[in-house]
């Protein structure tokens, strides 16, 4: 690359796309889907396809644990797996703002292969746009992932019932406040990191062990976990109850959302992802999962209910009862 | 919708965001895939998957002939159909600007149902992003095609080889004109319209047909047929000889060109491709295309050399020869 910041000219087509394409984007995924340098990629696969997308708009694109790259990868990994998918293959696709420096788009390339790499899964093709200077913000990524269903997955949102226990893989709303410390420039006594991660290979493994038994995966991003537990209880007309002691919280997160007035259940995760489970097996399936290397604080949060129909209670610490109401608004925007 | 105007909480996971998924995105896009309202879709697929992604930050993103949706949707399924795919199925994401009028929205979703509907894909996922006034620009669509691959197809630069005819399907120009016309307030005797269009019904008959003797497909959108020739004369490292009194231009779009002084080579297209087939049927390839609705303008313009290679060379229609080189800088941003 013979320039520093790219230019509106890296996405007309010509000679300045080639360039970057060829030198930085096609030499960072060199796979033998991407060295075709095609329009598309030809994909062997067999069975279900489970497909699932996702923009990246985070802003600032750089934090503590991560970038808008790792992110992008693991979103769409994440969603996949979500669906009971196990992901192949991925497509990325770029909006760059003009004047966003060249060093910087190398270290989220350089991300997205190590996030790729992590989770086992391959960039097959991909594109890149520029827009003018206040048309956009820095860079905004989109990934679609594929893979294929596992045998044993049988997610749907009709299979959950009353007596199923509400599992969380780990503790809340470390995304949503690294990114807001990072933007309001806070300092905490110890840092808060962002939990962005690929979920696949732990969910795989709960697929291989407990398959049918399993009723529901959602990730907590946007919305946080109350957004997912909202949902569960409007699709299902059925009651979800919750212990706040239960939920699994970071002492420094705690903190800060005390400071800030947050409630930590409506803050987006990156790593979190809520298991919907038979309740007979639901002990088994936590200890399961504290086995698994970043699923340590693992824990059954609630159960769904048949008193409450479309209600998500949460008891408190003391004993009193509430409703969690969805998000209404925006309590941080650009949070993925 | 209770709003006339996209807000940030249309973002958030919460419930705005539900509303506008479920009173504007779900309905429009009704079927089993969207009516599971998971992360993602399972589909059932079968043979080799081909996939493509594009992202369309097309400005204005109302334009004679088209919108940015129905762009979004022809541009992944043409690319997938570039590869030799059979596009079944599209994930749909927004990246929106704070203050997009919902009814601006309303007619690009509708847009978007329609052109599936046309192509034959189904919208089975999708992602909706909200970022502040000045952060975007109205709004960006990414979409992700996939398909099967057509049994006969064998689509490979590879396979080019000398005597090979090139060949386009329609008259060139006419989308990146369209839109330079509606971005200057420029008025021509006669309106030029976009191309955009679906090329997959072409391309699977051609495949169905010709199946080996099509060595490849490339559509030529941003960088025009210059662009596609010239990266088919670098990979191949065989020369690429044109006629300029063999490419097809409606006389107001080469009007246009002459007067603003752009060469319509270098002009992206939304419904133009490039075919490069074996010399012995391109006559007969030729007149099989012109018999399709919407091909009638289809013509050889050129051909495969084993001199001057990685050139693209064009002789004008007064004798002279020129070397075509690939587009240098940016002609004209945001074009799709």
């Amino acid at each position: 690359m013979n320039k520093d910041h790219i230019e509106l000219g890296h996405g007309s087509g010509g000679l300045l796309t080639r360039e970057l394409l060829d030198e930085l984007i096609f030499s960072t995924f060199s796979n033998e889907q991407i060295d075709q340098k095609h329009d598309g990629a030809i994909l062997p696969m067999s069975g279900h396809v489970v497909m699932s997308t996702d923009t990246f708009v985070v802003s600032p694109i750089f934090f503590k644990g991560g970038n808008i790259g790792e992110l992008a990868v693991n979103g769409s990994v994440n969603d996949v797996a979500m669906c009971g998918g196990i992901p192949r293959y991925l497509s990325l696709a770029f909006v760059i703002e003009e004047g966003l420096p060249v060093a910087d788009l190398r270290k989220i390339l350089e991300s997205i292969r190590h996030a790729a790499e992590k989770s086992g899964v391959q960039v097959v093709t991909g594109d890149t746009k520029v827009v003018e200077r206040g048309k956009g913000d820095k860079i905004f990524i989109n990934t679609t992932g594929i893979g294929t269903l596992h045998p044993k997955a049988h997610i749907a949102m009709q299979r959950i019932s009353k007596g199923d226990k509400i599992i969380v893989n780990g503790s809340l709303a470390r995304h949503g406040m690294a990114i807001m410390s990072e933007r309001e420039g806070l300092e905490f006594e110890s840092e808060i990191v962002s939990d962005t991660t690929h979920l696949n290979t732990t969910v795989e493994a709960l697929l291989d062990r407990f398959g049918n038994d399993i009723h529901l995966f959602r990730d907590a991003t946007r919305g946080g976990v109350a957004g997912v537990l909202s949902e569960i209880a409007t699709d299902t007309a059925k009651g979800v109850f919750l212990k706040e002691a239960w939920l699994p919280l970071e002492k420094q997160v705690e903190a800060a959302c005390e400071m800030l007035g947050i409630d930590p259940l409506y803050v987006a995760n990156e790593g979190v992802f809520v298991s919907v489970v038979n309740g007979a097996i639901a002990g088994e399936y936590v200890e399961a999962l504290r086995s698994m290397e970043g699923n340590e604080d693992a824990a059954i949060i609630g159960e769904v209910t048949e008193t409450k129909p479309g209600m998500v209670i949460l008891e408190s610490k003391i004993g009193g009862k509430r409703v969690v109401t969805p998000l209404i608004g925006e309590q941080l925007p650009r949070i993925c």
